[in-house]
């Protein structure tokens, strides 16, 4: 859909190192959310008796959908930037993209199901907080997104001249979603670290699984900030007179 | 310290339309933690027996502070829209915007002392939460970047074409932190809410209170995205081949 003209001298070698660290936080923060379920929380489920199991599914389908295969797909025209259009085709990179937002998507519908299945079945009220209030948001305009741009730039299509008016538009808005989801993650982490501090579970301050929680959110607040420096548009020629 | 060219041609209309939502909706959400931590929690203060009400000092501060006047300082190139180089001056303009920034630095600064001070007072441990280690670096950020910005662009100054170039990553990473401070305030709204609702307050999980601070979350959360969108530089010619 997009290709960055090569109008900055020095972006390139930003775009590949900042490219090269997503893709490691992204793979990072898959496992450290797999780890903390299920180790520390006794595994995940979307049907089982022990209704926190149900629960666990919601933070791992959740990351792995709307921040790690999302950010994936932002990544795909920048992802092996040193492979030449005629390795990967600028087509087979804008399939890619509108494919893995595709399955982010569904992981992540799957994932709010699973949290409004815990919260059902174990008799807790459904969407009283911040946290829920913002992932709904945050999913509908995912998948909103997701439509307006399929419609746009693949399905029919629409004229050049809008597809080239709307593109900048699409990366900014797209940006901005992902960046929802990654602070209503860090939100989500908080809220079921501070469930777990508060009895009766009373877990330990300064424990192993608290580190372990917040360490997580951080690798997922950095892989959003490396995701956004991967894709910036930083531009002196729009400044004057400085 | 910059002044966008007109090289997008509706553009205006946008910056001018986000400007002045950004204006009212900061506006609001000033009005709105004020109105909270006095009518619901009691009033503020640095010093009582009350140590709740130091507490409360934290979030009015906070949001003040590194939300509400650094917006005006973001958006001090873009306020007045109308006003013409002659009548506000883009020098006149770099000095509230690196006043308006150290007061925003300052009320942030007394804030977090507010907080630690409740903490010691109140026999409770200092940095073990996510949303406390997001702050710490958010206003370590917010004074470096302050800093920074002050010996290029103000006093020494650097040479002109550093100036240039730093200009843009400035503008960016100055967004960053504020879509930091923004966020954070999020995951601040959220814990003390998470603990009113636990015992021994037992706030009711769709009572006023916790409409309104979920509400006044929401106001900052858009005021941000306000910030971006009339800040964001949305230019179609960067890219090629849709
Ligand atoms: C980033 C994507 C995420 C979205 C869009 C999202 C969305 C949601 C939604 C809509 C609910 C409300 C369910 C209901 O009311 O029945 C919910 C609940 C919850 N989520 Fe998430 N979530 C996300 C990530 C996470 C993560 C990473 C965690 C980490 C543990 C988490 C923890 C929770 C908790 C504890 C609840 C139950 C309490 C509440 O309703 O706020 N979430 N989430
Ligand atoms: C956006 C700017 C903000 C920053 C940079 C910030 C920073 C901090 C820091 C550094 C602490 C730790 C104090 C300590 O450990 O002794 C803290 C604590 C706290 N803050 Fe904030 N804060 C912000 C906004 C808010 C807001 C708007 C609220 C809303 C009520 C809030 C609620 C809390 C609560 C409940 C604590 C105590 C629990 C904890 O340590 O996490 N904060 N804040």
């Amino acid at each position: 859909m997009q290709q960055l003209k090569a109008r900055d001298g020095g972006a390139g070698a930003r775009v590949a190192a900042f490219t090269l660290l997503a893709h490691v936080l992204a793979a990072a923060a898959a496992a450290l959310v797999l780890f903390w379920c299920i180790h520390f929380r006794g595994g995940l489920a979307l049907r089982s008796h022990d209704k926190q199991l149900i629960f666990n599914a919601h933070p791992v389908l959740m990351l792995l959908g709307l921040v790690v295969v999302a950010a994936e797909a932002i990544l795909c025209y920048r992802s092996l930037p040193w492979a030449t259009p005629q390795l990967v085709s600028r087509d087979a990179r804008k399939k890619a993209h509108l494919a893995l937002h595709a399955v982010g998507l569904a992981l992540g519908g799957l994932g709010i199901y699973a949290v409004f299945k815990f919260h059902v079945e174990a008799g807790i009220p459904n969407l009283y907080s911040l946290h829920s209030w913002i992932g709904i948001t945050t999913i509908s305009l995912y998948a909103l997104h997701w439509l307006t741009a399929f419609l746009t730039f693949f399905f029919p299509g629409a004229a050049p001249a809008t597809r080239r008016s709307a593109v900048p538009w699409h990366a900014l808005l797209g940006l901005l979603i992902f960046a929802l989801a990654v602070g209503n993650a860090q939100l989500g982490f908080l809220e079921k670290l501070t469930f777990l501090q508060g009895p009766p579970v009373r877990l330990a301050k300064y424990g192993a699984e608290a580190l372990l929680v917040n360490f997580t959110a951080l690798v997922v607040l950095l892989l959003g900030v490396a995701v956004v420096l991967a894709t910036a548009n930083v531009d002196s020629t729009r400044y004057t007179a400085m």
